[in-house]
């Protein structure tokens, strides 16, 4: 698993930087999403460069007070809204922590659909980085299971963490067949869903203008990969209730469910909710004009 | 300081009790404000029964599925909006920590404002738990300092402890008169800061909408003690200005300084930012028709 791909790397890493310090994002993943995971079970301990909704700047990495031994990046970073930095904002963070002595590990779950906002291929973008974790079931539609990328001594440690957290999963095939046929069958339609999601969102946007919604945030906007955030001033409860009433009268499903406040903190601010949206193949036949009528049956069902 | 007694007896429970565990909410000071430091320099581990932005409930506390050896909580919740639970609310989660065989310690660093609220004496709140720490500087308006207090054989230990962390400082009279002189001149006045925070409250969300602002949100209204949170849909630096502006062209000062997204983590939703409102001695003059012209005046420097 992912959860257990990236405590192996940054496990290995912490022995051989000689420091077990991580700087990551307060909302990447693993501070989020995974119960503690680096300090109880593998001994690691998080710093935060910087808590803007964005990428660490190469300035604050440089700045940071306290050393560490790893610099983990999250690409896109999905609770600032699926955010990408720009391609020289990345470069330069990376440069940063390597004039520290840190190396540089990526959570690449979604690193498939980065390629259209750098405007460079997923070698590139990888090859910056000294190790790189990707998944298999998220962009590429695969069962489950991940990946992790880096140099060969590092590869070959990672395998005997594997099997003492328990990673030594006996007949993998389902897994991998399905993520081959994802990166057949997926991977050269990302970048499709990547160009549409822009015209959905500002679809989006306008939809909500036009309905007179009193404020609302599409984020990024327009998005920098194919998935993003849409925030509404409604409790969770109405808006899912909407949701599912539109699905039900209409047949069509605009939005899957909400989440009061900032997604995986506590639900700040009182009464806002933001839910995430994808744009994969069915997205496709979507025209802005759908998006727009789509948004206004979906406002008509909320409370005035 | 309030950072070490809390460490201290937190660990002094962790020895006592046998579980380094320390149940706690989210937004609380420890995981916002200091750091890590629980894990980094005490050897204590965090849980979390509830992200909800309110005191975990009876029934979240006897659900966690992890043992812990404390439940620590924070009266009120500064980060939630200064928020407290009632006062049944309050035993029924005490009594289901004890249930679990767990201690309770409380953050009292605001807790001589909590009696109007839960229509009940300081003696009776703090008697609920089995320790308490409480702040010198903050309501008491003293200079610094801070002082736990818990059953005589904790209290000792504790002593050994604050050496240990190097809190043992020399001559701190200047701090202790200053509490002593809070204690005197703040706490009893506190019971009519927290009554005309109400009224403050609600002259602002009224001047908000009277100002047709598209959206604000008062946090909580009526406010618990006698400070709360305002939101409202601008980036921080927008506000600060008007803020300022207003202080310099009126001498009104409204407003200190707001803060984009949620307090302490990431900065979301993107485009709304929160402040926190104090009503203590000079805020008594205000009156409701004062707070709403002010809101009046400062809504007029935002853009448009």
């Amino acid at each position: 698993t992912g959860t257990m791909a990236q405590q192996v790397a940054l496990r290995c890493w912490a022995g051989r930087t000689g420091d077990a310090t991580v700087a990551l994002h307060p909302l990447a993943h693993p501070e989020l999403h995974e119960q503690g995971a680096l300090a109880a079970v593998s001994g690691l301990r998080t710093v935060h460069p910087t808590s803007a909704p964005r990428m660490p700047s190469a300035q604050e990495v440089r700045d940071h007070p306290e050393p560490f031994g790893t610099l983990m990046l999250e690409l896109p970073l999905r609770d600032a809204g699926f955010a990408l930095p720009t391609w020289d904002e990345l470069e330069a963070t990376v440069a940063a922590a390597r004039e520290r002595d840190a190396v540089v590990h990526l959570d690449g779950a979604r690193l498939w659909e980065c390629g259209p906002h750098f405007g460079r291929g997923l070698e590139e973008i990888a090859g910056l980085a000294d190790s790189v974790y990707v998944s298999f079931y998220k962009s590429l539609d695969g069962l489950s299971g991940a990946a992790l990328a880096g140099p060969s001594a590092l590869v070959e440690e990672a395998r005997v963490w594997r099997h003492r957290y328990g990673g030594q999963l006996f007949q993998q095939y389902p897994a991998a067949l399905s993520a081959l046929i994802g990166l057949d069958r997926e991977l050269p339609r990302l970048p499709s869903y990547v160009a549409h999601a822009k015209v959905v969102a500002g679809a989006m946007a306008e939809g909500f203008a036009a309905a007179g919604v009193p404020w609302f945030r599409v984020n990024p906007e327009p998005p920098h990969t194919h998935q993003f955030q849409v925030w509404l001033p409604y409790g969770a409860g109405v808006l899912d209730e909407a949701s599912l009433r539109q699905a039900e009268e209409t047949g069509v499903t605009l939005f899957r469910s909400w989440s009061e406040g900032a997604p995986g903190a506590a639900g700040l601010p009182p009464g806002v909710s933001v839910t995430e949206v994808t744009v994969a193949g069915a997205g496709l036949e979507w025209s802005a004009e759908d998006v727009r009528e789509a948004v206004a049956g979906f406002v008509e069902l909320l409370p005035a």
